[in-house]
């Protein structure tokens, strides 16, 4: 069979790809050898975000009473239930998907796709069937990495997929990293009543993200009874314990449960990648700003390239190299990609950070307004914490943003426009913001 | 005294201005005759969300079951604890925006305010002292409007003053007036278990707002157990009922207390503001883009110019103004200023309306999605309703946007942003939304 284009992976950047592409009148074969909708619908970002909104219940429940609601005895969880629930929500979503591909007239292929021949049409080979096409988008994703610490292969640990489908919970749990995922299910177990225990080898958690948002963040947890180890290495675990080491001296921790977020890795192992002789660099494949390998009819979106890891940079990267095939004048900025970690209190990110401005000797300034000075923010939170923080050059542009508080989440991408478009404070400050909004603090930070 | 500039009224209007105007070097006095922030701070915006969010916690947590989170029995409410805590976040951010200006260098003088002469200098005397100024700037807000109903007079009803004040609830509750105002008080009693009735003169609820977000709002609150009556016009009442009358045809109604919330009034009842010798229209202050009155040294912001009635607006007009008196270039627009209504789900607008469009018989398209679309806000709202419609001019430019969902609140802005930026969808397209968000819906909309 002949198709235009074939894409392989169905996860954000292969199946956004695959309706622009078809959309746009392109054949399109869309190849995914496990579940439309890849890691982030199904084990991922919105398996993640429908658990954390239970624990966000949860947690409201609990603190009801401060804002005049009185509720019997203490809210209890049934873990089943919300585990359930979180299988209906992406079975709903995928099935949604799934919907919007056949209507757009792409091509779903199950199974694993692998590429026999890269001449002038490229061979993909699926189910024994043969697909020549014209271009090729890889779009393979990521898998979770796992490190090489003594003794992690003899027990019986989670990765963040087996810790969304677990209907129990441990009495105690240990996070070897402290990242985006690390942070989002140590805030959703300590919601469980769960006693967590968080293990980081840098000096901060939640890796680049703003330091002083961060610390914020871990000094809230920490009040709700997390246990934070930075600067710590896990040298060995074993059934009865975690041993750390933390400034050379080593120590042992106890724990259930050992939950491993370290990161991951893009995944190219897929068979006959090498046929398509494209460059990698050290931890994926190496694209242009078109989103181009250097085999020009092969494009390569989202984890592959071992660059971003977030859905949204692939669905971003991926109608950037759908409008280069197409001819539509478009190019790849990675200068205003939101960073969002969904603990409650949520805490959002873009741009530059002081640390990477110090760092390479830039100058800058910072508006900075705690959450407290925007009203709704007090109406909606008792004695809550939260920080704006604007990052200026010194061509008075906005540079970035670092955000603490409810709900950034969805805050962050009003100083994202304000970066990708390059407005000035002053052209900032011409925007009505509704009164009373979280979001105001934004703009009330630009009069500082 | 001599000053630079006298700022009537201590509102969204006159505390934005008398901080910036200081700031910026100008002698700045402000007076308020009751209290510092004005409506919006002490009788509405901020009280209403404050009471609005304990309600918001009262439905979570009476639906928490869906979302595997259990309680023993119903959660009830403490309507003292309620009032007592909107009472501190009103002292709390009145502290603040006071602490604010007196950090700013402005003169605050409580009393009321008249004007004694105006000639080359303006001459304002408040609590028999005389203070002489280059510029004036009116900010002196808005009434509730009081309608002529037969009878109304000789019964205890409540204005949205009293409704946010009182710690006791009805068993029924009739709201006479179906705007926004109205909503949020029929949301907020309907939480609290009260059997709510909403009369409404016009065809739909809500006024100028989109009338499908109006039409769905409506209908989430009718299976919520509230009552509307359209095209309905109260004719009499009196302490054993209301006499409605609908296309000519009349009724009774029962209920234990009244709210009337047909709308506010500017006010234009300032002693001595003849003596400014300035235009007035129907409903307020004549003001330019400039926020100049027919007096060039006199200015007025806010409510009192009878035209948006948003706290939003008068913040910005009143930066319009002093940027004026500064001679810094600037100008007030209308085009990209939002309208939410904080129910929940809450509702948003921006921009043109299908109507208005229809009306005025301009050619537009319409992209449109239903909440359902976003990952998120399926994550988050179990059989939740929602939708996303951008409206569209022929030069493929944003023109209007109408939300419904939760937070949309928070959201419109971004739309807002584009509206005024002009962008067009293809512009709109390249910005990158956080994934999962609320948010996300919009720039998915762009690709309809």
């Amino acid at each position: 069979m002949e198709y235009d284009i074939a894409i392989i992976g169905g996860g954000p950047a292969g199946y956004n790809a695959a309706e622009r592409a078809a959309t746009n009148g392109l054949k399109t074969v869309l190849f995914e050898k496990n579940a439309i909708g890849g890691v982030c619908l199904n084990e991922g970002c919105i398996p993640s975000k429908t658990l954390l909104y239970s624990a966000k219940l949860s947690d409201n429940a609990k603190g009801s009473s401060k804002y005049g609601i009185n509720l019997e005895g203490t809210p209890s969880f049934a873990l089943d239930k919300i585990i359930g629930r979180k299988n209906k929500v992406v079975k709903k979503l995928t099935a949604g998907v799934r919907m919007k591909l056949i209507a757009a007239g792409v091509s779903i292929i199950e199974g694993e796709a692998s590429v026999e021949s890269a001449k002038e049409m490229i061979c993909i080979v699926c189910n024994n069937e043969r697909y020549n096409v014209r271009y090729l988008l890889l779009c393979n994703g990521s898998d979770v990495m796992i490190p090489p610490i003594k003794g992690l292969s003899t027990i019986d640990y989670w990765t963040s997929k087996e810790a969304l489908d677990n209907t129990t919970t441990p009495q105690s749990l240990a996070i070897i990293g402290g990242g985006v995922i690390g942070m989002e299910f140590a805030s959703f177990f300590n919601s469980m009543g769960v006693k967590v225990h968080v293990i980081e080898m840098m000096p901060e958690i939640l890796g680049a993200m703003d330091k002083e948002t961060s610390a914020m963040l871990r000094t809230e947890y920490t009040k709700k009874g997390i246990s934070f180890y930075l600067n710590t290495k896990v040298t060995e675990v074993s059934k009865t314990g975690i041993t750390i080491e933390q400034q050379g001296k080593a120590n042992t921790l106890e724990a259930d449960k050992i939950l491993v977020c370290v990161g991951r890795k893009a995944v190219l192992n897929m068979p006959g990648l090498e046929k398509l002789n494209i460059e990698l660099r050290s931890n994926g494949v190496n694209v242009n700003e078109y989103m181009q390998t250097s085999n020009p009819n092969v494009y390569a979106c989202g984890d592959i390239t071992g660059f971003s890891m977030l859905a949204h940079t692939a669905m971003r990267e991926s109608d950037v190299a759908i409008n280069h095939i197409l001819g539509i004048k478009d190019r790849m900025s990675y200068d205003a990609i939101p960073a969002v970690v969904y603990t409650n209190p949520e805490i959002a990110g873009i741009g530059k950070t002081e640390e990477e401005l110090i760092a390479g000797n830039v100058r800058y300034s910072v508006l900075k307004l705690p959450m407290a000075y925007s009203g709704r923010f007090v109406a909606e939170n008792e004695a809550g914490n939260g920080l704006c923080k604007l990052i200026i050059n010194e061509q008075e542009q906005i540079i970035g943003c670092h955000l603490m508080g409810n709900p950034v989440s969805e805050l962050i991408v009003v100083a994202g426009i304000a970066l990708e478009r390059k407005f000035t404070v002053d052209e900032f400050k011409q925007i009505v913001f509704p009164h009373p909004t979280v979001g105001e603090i934004i703009h009330e930070s630009l009069f500082l």
